[in-house]
């Protein structure tokens, strides 16, 4: 059985969802972040990076969100929640979950925690306000992406990138411009949001409306 | 044929040694950066994000840098540039290259380009220098990991994940910390540099001394 290691609205509400539309067993396990428990020597043992979440499949851990998702797509195969390997949507798909990880995500963390990306504390709104513009800009990449080729990333069929999207858009939720305000984001996280899939996470993860 | 959109050092540098390792056929590609060729509609056409590199594999052109390592290791699995598919060295390979692009590859971003992460261009230099404070950090764990399971990042064999490294290692050359002076980072750079299909990409694309 599956352990994932969570705090509410975390990166791990991505592996979450996606354990719940594949209708796998799992355990979650609660990180107190606010007593600082993901800083700790039990947590920094699963993960030395001390992010939220880790994954136990067995005796393995993994740690980093993208590389969880694409594992348990890979375990279960047969819930086609990537496409097959060495296809060419297999390789758009790996480009676009990069994208997602190494561009939108670890821009979430600069606005999120804008006072640590500076040695100068005060730097911090205008580095935040920074961060916004450009995500912003990061989800119109998508937006154009989900009006050419949607309604899902990949196309007609869901895949893992779907329930990441959902989790980054839920993140911007309270931008000037929020993503679900662009007409194909906002179409999709009104689909996505309807899943029971998606509706059991967020309730385990006791995560209330605006959901993005 | 493979095409690779390239700019000497730029992130192509990991695919082109990747490709040499494999004795693949391609063809290299450059963009002129210093004319701005990559903020015009002709690369935009190939990504839209602006960045370099790309892949054009047949009809299908690839962004991302992990992505593209990543599709040429499955489209030539017989050169065991990744683990195989579904074994627990599979996972913990997704692991590190997340880690790789989304946390290392991406700060180096703001350590470059620290003036665009604050609406104030007078912030630059602060951003900068925790930047490279991050940097060395995430450094240190990857010296941690190859000192318990080295040589290489994924333990006896090598992978695409080292030559990513070495990519990652030669932007933090004029650290004041280079993870090159890390003892095992340093032993890993000092090996890689000695391949033959590193050594051939780094004239390719006219990278002199020194590598990291």
């Amino acid at each position: 059985m599956y352990r994932l290691h969570y705090y509410p609205g975390n990166a791990n509400l991505a592996p979450h969802m996606l354990m719940e539309e594949m209708g796998v067993e799992y355990e979650l396990v609660y990180v107190d972040r606010n007593a600082g428990a993901h800083k700790q020597a039990a947590y920094l043992t699963l993960n030395p990076s001390g992010r939220i979440p880790v994954l136990e499949d067995g005796g393995m851990v993994i740690a980093e969100t993208a590389a969880i998702c694409l594992h348990l797509a890979d375990r279960h195969i047969e819930t086609k929640m990537a496409p097959d390997i060495s296809t060419p949507e297999r390789a758009k798909f790996y480009q676009w979950l990069m994208f997602l990880t190494n561009t939108v995500q670890t821009e979430f963390l600069v606005y999120y925690y804008s006072d640590r990306y500076s040695t100068d504390p005060e730097h911090a709104a205008a580095i935040k306000d920074a961060a916004e513009a450009r995500l912003i800009g990061y989800f119109r990449i998508i937006e154009e992406q989900l009006a050419k080729k949607g309604p899902y990333m990949m196309g007609p069929a869901i895949s893992l990138l779907d329930f990441y999207l959902l989790m980054l858009c839920r993140w911007g939720r309270f931008f000037t411009q929020k993503p679900g305000d662009m007409p194909n984001l906002g179409q999709h996280i009104g689909n996505m949001v309807l899943r029971p899939s998606v509706i059991r996470a967020f309730e385990q993860e006791g995560l209330e409306p605006p959901f993005a």
